[in-house]
């Protein structure tokens, strides 16, 4: 049985397999001379955050300022990017509070979040760096246009308690050219109205192995590379080999010669499709098909599907950065060696 | 501003609303004389659970241990069923130290899982309720026929420590004559066996309405009934005005006319879509569409969007039942008045 001592389900962390992630995408941004900044929003977990920073990273990216309080508590961190638009009395009031701690960046797409950040910020004894929130493609947030970009950044150097740091973008994913135009125009509008430039924020796990090809870029963001998942596997971003967390579960049930039922569903896998058919990849035994899932059971098919209630099976979920979030804690493995469970620091919160 | 003390996302229930589908559907349950185990899945709120017991329901329903644990740890629970095949050594001493607290029921569709709970309850002063789970249509777990429900009880009736207690099943939607047909023959199998079947439970929200169409049935477990979601407005089940739970946002990026952006994306709204399409319903807005989660940013679409950066909105979620589970608390409001947070005590443990 695979690991008997640790009941199931269970979310499974392969140490070894998640610190070759990590020194591998670190060299390829050392030979292309793109900075990283790991996206903890991932693994939430403050040993893997401090692993990146001691494999060469300059710092971290959090999508909530709960993540960046949870990674920096343990010690070792001193550097932050946000990027999110933070809004608000509450949030801004910690915001300024953790400025205090670390060397902090935020994004902004917007006057009224500068307007918000320049309140915050105006009696601070240090600037508050701002990074104009850009939308290269990928229709999310960010200003849509190189003379928006200009605009905003012109507009946050003159705001008090803020200073212009550069761009940032969530980029779609294979449009490598795109966006570099679309950067090199706005850095060059930007300069032109008198400003530097000194970060270019890039980033998205998809395109890690194109990074370079937005040569203008000072510097990565990426989050799933570390554990890898099944939607990365499906695009040739990784191997299973490289999936460094999975899920364990037991056979519950098995009421037909095709079908078993085990014990994860949607409150440990989650709905994440990510344009993927089926809820994850089974490890060994790719003939099933994770077909359904309710909150506590997942449905499994296959022509046979030759499995005993009571088997364990490990399972590659689509998208990794859910699972983490839904648990407490996680169990950390290497191999075949189990070595213990460990707290998922920076979950639960809204933000 | 909506609740402007209230830091954005929250999960926010309205006790009135919840308050008044606990007392419309325990009425609709006495008018037809089922007795009601609502299934705690849903709120994970002790507090809630006794407020569905004190409007008449005999007991409450658990799909893990962990919640049965949290329920009764604040007292006045005293029966609990859980819907689940119990598997290995370490749920199995839970379940044990459970059934000492309170008069426990499980369920089972495999002898394997009746093997174990025997292994467990053999020494055990008092016989372990189990009840066969039956496949009625809707293909999870369940055995297939009424044959084989019969040859389960027999089987559940010879082992040490436990006691045949009825039948259970997850029943398809809609499809109240077949459930009712089914179970009236695995009664009458067993019965004609020697074995009385005491308890038949039945469940499930989409067909609340429908309960007493399955007239066999002596008891009906039903969870999202107590806050209501967008699956079952849809479905004509109920009206927004009973939607108890809603999630409070805040817009962050109006990027066009056409496009704004929410700080709740899939790890609070989450990616259940139970087959509808979009993310949700913003309440007051109907032509707002919820096109796209990411993990902490929702994207919302409209002809015209005609919103402001840091407008709130309150969205009804998709699936309520894993909305509560994202989260450490949830808000308690009465209509407009805010009562305060609320800690979700059945949440984050796998089992």
């Amino acid at each position: 049985m695979t690991f008997p001592q640790i009941d199931t389900p269970a979310v499974l962390v392969d140490l070894d397999i998640a610190e070759a992630n990590i020194d591998r995408f670190q060299a390829h941004c050392n030979q292309h001379g793109l900075k990283l900044r790991p996206h903890i929003k991932t693994h939430k977990l403050p040993m893997i955050a401090k692993r990146q920073l001691d494999a060469g990273a300059i710092g971290i990216t959090c999508q909530k300022i709960s993540e960046a309080e949870a990674m920096i508590t343990e010690g070792g961190i001193d550097d932050v990017l946000i990027t999110f638009n933070i809004l608000g009395d509450t949030k801004l009031a910690r915001l300024r509070a953790l400025a205090e701690r670390v060397r902090l960046t935020v994004v902004a797409d917007n006057t009224a979040t500068v307007d918000g950040l320049s309140g915050a910020f105006a009696d601070s004894p240090n600037a508050l760096t701002v990074l104009v929130e850009c939308d290269t493609g990928a229709a999310r947030c960010g200003v849509a246009t190189p003379e928006a970009a200009r605009d905003l950044a012109q507009y946050i150097s003159q705001q008090p308690g803020l200073a212009f740091g550069g761009l940032m973008t969530y980029p779609p994913v294979g449009a490598e050219a795109e966006v570099q135009r679309w950067l090199v125009e706005a850095k060059s509008l930007i300069e032109a109205a008198g400003l530097e430039v000194p970060t270019i924020s890039n980033g998205g796990s998809p395109g890690m192995w194109q990074a370079q090809e937005v040569g203008i870029a000072t510097e990565y963001r990426i989050g799933t590379y570390v554990f890898n998942d099944r939607s990365l596997q499906v695009r040739g971003t990784c191997s299973w080999d490289d999936c460094a967390l999975s899920v364990l579960v037991t056979v519950i049930s098995v009421p037909s010669e095709g079908r078993a039922v085990i014990d994860a569903g949607s409150k440990v896998l989650t709905s994440d499709l990510l344009g993927l058919g089926g809820h994850g990849h089974v490890l060994g035994r790719p003939d099933i098909h994770i077909a359904g899932l309710s909150e506590e059971h997942g449905v499994l098919t296959a022509d046979a599907i030759n499995l005993q209630v009571g088997d364990r099976l490990r399972i590659i979920p689509n998208h990794v950065c859910v699972v983490t979030n839904m648990l407490d804690e996680v169990q950390l493995i290497r191999g075949r060696e189990h070595l213990g469970p460990c707290p998922v620091a920076a979950r639960g919160q809204v933000w």
